[in-house]
């Protein structure tokens, strides 16, 4: 725990169902440092602070970040590039800040080409969230049992980064690190795809035959009641991984048509097999 | 309850996880009829009885319908035809045999063309499930508050009807009617196409990729986790309908990969929102 002795004060802008979370996980630890939330709206700040996500809220972030050790961007998506200039630009010396993008590749470019030398920057995402949005939905076990992805680059400083790990695994996440690059085909196929699937199937299914719906469509479909505006900026965001990605799938959806065309009953179980031991592996 | 009188016994062909549930679900609702259950192995029927599922086991299909009232058959896939008219053989003047079924045109077609007059069919099929199978999984709530879909033909006796439409009301169930044809095609969407995505998708991300996945790839996945050889029938049995709604979702797939490519956030933004608004009308 010395290592989260270093954050005297935590400024997160952004305070949102991920923002929210990770100011519960911070106080449900007992974790006595000072937890400022940057935000736009005040009635959205006055919950935060009635549900001990933060302790203090404001709407000017360069009150709100200018003497914190560590500086979470949890803005939304299409404002985490700006935040991230921002907030650098008012940091004290040796802040940390991090953001928790679904996409890393253009965030930590811009992140490592506007900060000073004195300011450190650390990519992470933690692969936790839910369909629902805001802080009234932040809960503080999101990050348990999660994987938390970080992002280090050559340019990375190691203490920073040693010091943001930590603070992760304090949360409850498990940290793997990869590359941006890495990053965002891996979450290209592992969590965009599997919205975009959800999507397009609420809409390949008419409201009149939704009727009938059972619980295996409701739980296909649970993540396409997620903030279209949100997922629609991150599938732009990661446009090229997220463009191969379903051009993978087709493929393999092609595949498996094929195989029902042709009552090919071999091909058809082998694949069906795979993906249920594979599904299996993951509980 | 009168209706439920006419029923004093009843034969269950299959006690897995649906003829199980169905058993279960007459027991707690303290309906006094008999409920003799006809398995291929004994073990999986001992553990039926001892779960309350049914009264009575036994591996003699003519044994266990003879005098029933009411037979259903909630046998796997790929047996279901065979037990129809296997029962339809041992079952006494009066019965009615109804099945569960997942597709319905080829079940309906059979069953009307081999039952002798003085026994009625209904094709039923309950929107309920779970990825889990067997006896063991069965449960008294499965069909509160799901639909089951009747599929009535010209054919079909209006009393014996009437009948089971109340047994699936007093089971928790909302009845739905339609053709045979018509659930074949509204469920190749809602149901099996959904399963067909969910195994694409696990067959599109490497089991190394898995290891960062999150509750929403989880819970778009569950269904993948479905018995591959009953789907594998299911896909085949419905077969035109399924190929039929794989073409409708590629197509849909097909113009939001457009729009991501060519940066059309109006469009894609259309789609996201109309998806996110049916399925929020869902809960």
């Amino acid at each position: 725990m010395n290592i989260m002795q270093n954050f005297k004060k935590i400024a997160i802008v952004g305070v949102g169902l991920i923002g929210g979370s990770i100011g519960l996980a911070i106080r449900t630890r007992r974790f006595s440092c000072k937890v400022i939330g940057i935000g736009r709206r005040k009635t959205s700040l006055d919950k935060a602070v009635q549900k001990s996500a933060i302790d203090k809220g404001t709407l000017d972030i360069q009150a709100g970040v200018m003497d914190a050790d560590l500086i979470i961007i949890a803005a939304p998506v299409d404002q985490v590039r700006e935040k991230i200039i921002e907030a650098a630009k008012y940091a004290k010396k040796g802040a940390i800040i991090i953001d928790v993008n679904s996409t890393k590749q253009d965030i930590v470019k811009i992140a490592e080409s506007c900060l000073p030398k004195d300011i450190f920057f650390v990519g992470t995402h933690p692969m936790a969230g839910s369909e629902k949005s805001g802080v009234t939905s932040s809960e503080p076990g999101l990050f348990n049992d999660t994987v938390c992805i970080i992002t280090p680059t050559r340019h990375t400083n190691k203490d920073a980064l040693g010091k943001i790990s930590a603070f992760w695994e304090f949360l409850g996440a498990k940290v793997k690190y990869m590359s941006a690059k890495t990053h965002d085909t891996i979450v290209a196929r592992v969590s965009h795809l599997p919205h975009i699937l959800s999507y397009v199937l609420c809409n390949t299914v008419s409201a009149k035959e939704l009727a009938v719906a059972g619980s295996g469509f409701k739980d296909a479909t649970r993540i396409a009641k997620s903030s279209s505006e949100m997922w629609e900026e991150i599938f732009l965001q990661n446009q090229k991984s997220v463009l191969k990605a379903i051009t993978l799938y087709e493929r393999n959806l092609r595949a498996i048509k094929s195989d029902i065309a042709k009552k090919n009953k071999q091909g058809l179980s082998e694949k069906l097999r795979t993906a249920m031991r594979k599904r299996a592996n993951l509980d």
